[in-house]
């Protein structure tokens, strides 16, 4: 085994501290990454204080990992030492089930490897369950580890190994693109991320946000409309608009409204997991072909697909760069939605 | 203006009386049909009693016309006289809207004109609503006539112009076919046709039905597995399994229970429209990049193509053909599910 150190919450209420962790020695497939930048996603958050429910102490978060290659098993192939390299969610899956065979590894049938907190032999993880990006280092098999290309910076792509792919896999899975309506609800650590690349993949974005403050920047990133959802008026003028409409809002939205702004075959993808059921009329979907779905990250090979797209159009995550001794501030930060638009942990700090 | 005779109910709570209604006289594109077979759709009974409101009487139903043609005005070249036609939900619609220029007029933007109680012009149909096909004779626009093959009965063929479009549409839509897992939820009027259609699309299809009272004629129909949704196990065995559930049912539905028996990217497209809104886990949907969706009828180049298919695969409705003065019966019995699994009225006891 070697170590590394970590920023951990060791229980639900607690505050994170700095500890040394262990990580497994290489195997043949596996790929040592010295971690540089560690995004801050919804997700870590919601595991470290346990409102999940099942979370695993001490836990170290972070599925938004960029780093460089320091050392590779036997029979790696794919990277090499002092590649830049990315982790997102996942960090290992059956390999042999439907979805993982058509490199859909997120709905893998056995359940994918989450990067943190899934329970694991402790030949894996010391400990007994993953552990993610909060740390110097990683290992990881080396088939999800995705390279990230020349022209991006590793802070700005750390983001988009989760937030990038949540986004880009339904925008490409519903046919984003030119002459296509799509709506971004919330603009966010995702849906900021969402806009560019809806953008750049040539579609006609518009964003729906609650209020009209970020405006400005929403048209940087490439928006053509933008509209505040706390106006009536936007649900009459915008009714039957979207052929795509992606919400990354987690909050309860009176879902029923935002159906009736999707065109005919239109699609409403969540990506937040709301803690009440949705209520949904049905009339509202029949009415118009239209579809409710949901979309979780997405494959490997999409996501690499993901970060070339991203180098070749400029994108990178907006952020606010911290050191690991402000990840407790940073998280009530992200709770009250006060960031723009992604923390990135330096992970020279930890 | 032209005389028929109607059978039409009064009022919401009244039965159904024999009555003298006229029809317009036919313009160039119009075509006469006289009426030899009016299915029962459960939507007759929902407008004729006014449950779904703003029912205008009297109220003539019958959305699954089948007759020959009795006249043609002086510009049709669609049909002729003595032709075996069909008339179905839609007697007309705007022609100019993308839907409509698509051939998907049942989402035309200013709404299409339906077949009975659509609020008219009464040079269009006298009365100011349209009037339906509990009636001697129809007329209807040619676009919105439908050739009806040889080699299908006019009785049995009646239903398919509602029933049979609102299984095919979707069915096709959503890739039915060799390789696909389709599973029938509820094996009545819609259902039994929605068995024989999938199944002679070559879909692997399982019907979901309550009990397994009808399972014999599932299989006759063409279904390859029945389970009894009562049965608990039946949602433990089944999980994961099905690219497409269409539901039938208009009740309310436990839909997340049923959302679990979808694969990967697998659709639930309800067909029905229960009375009060769905509750929905998004969970259910990311998991698996689920869609809840709906679908309304079909347009009226995928209805002809149904009725070529079903006449080529030798598909009709399971009828119980009763005399007009039996309508208010049937229709308690449709009610009460007790038909199988179509009422048609025979036009000639009108």
């Amino acid at each position: 085994m070697r170590t590394a150190a970590a920023y951990a919450m060791p229980s639900p209420n607690g505050a994170f501290e700095k500890v040394t962790i262990e990580r497994r020695e290489l195997g043949p497939r596996d790929v040592l990454i010295d971690v540089k930048y560690a995004g801050i996603c919804h997700s870590d958050i919601h595991t470290a204080r346990d409102e999940w429910g099942g979370a695993a102490y001490p836990c170290v978060p972070g599925r938004e990992i960029a780093g460089i290659v320091a050392a590779v098993g036997s029979a790696v192939n794919k990277h090499q030492v002092g590649d830049r390299v990315g982790v997102g969610c996942m960090v290992d899956s059956c390999g042999v089930c439907a979805p993982c065979l058509a490199d859909e590894e997120q709905y893998c049938e056995s359940g994918a490897t989450m990067t943190y907190n899934t329970p694991v032999d402790p030949a894996v993880q010391p400990g007994g369950h993953t552990m993610g990006g909060y740390s110097t280092q990683v290992v990881v098999t080396e088939h999800f580890v995705l390279a990230i290309p020349e022209g991006i910076g590793l802070d700005v792509a750390a983001p988009l190994l989760c937030a990038g792919i949540t986004l880009f896999s339904p925008l490409r899975h519903w046919h984003a693109g030119p002459g296509k309506q799509v709506a971004i609800v919330g603009m966010g650590g995702l849906g900021h991320v969402g806009v560019k690349i809806a953008a750049a993949l040539g579609a006609e974005v518009t964003v729906l946000s609650h209020s009209l403050s970020k405006q400005d920047d929403g048209k940087l990133f490439g928006a053509n409309h933008y509209y505040a959802t706390s106006d009536k008026q936007t649900f009459r003028e915008l009714r039957n608009r979207f052929d795509i409409i992606i919400n990354t809002v987690s909050a309860d939205l009176p879902i029923d409204s935002y159906l009736r702004l999707l065109a005919v075959n239109g699609t409403l993808v969540q990506l937040g997991l709301p803690e009440n059921p949705m209520s949904v009329k049905t009339f509202n979907l029949a009415a118009y072909r239209r579809s409710l779905s949901g979309s979780m990250i997405g494959g490997i090979a999409q996501t690499q697909e993901m970060l070339n797209f991203c180098a070749e159009h400029g994108i990178g995550a907006e952020i606010e760069l911290i050191s690991a001794d402000e990840i407790d501030g940073a998280f009530d930060r992200v709770v009250a939605s006060d960031v723009r638009y992604r923390f990135v942990i330096d992970a020279a700090t930890i």
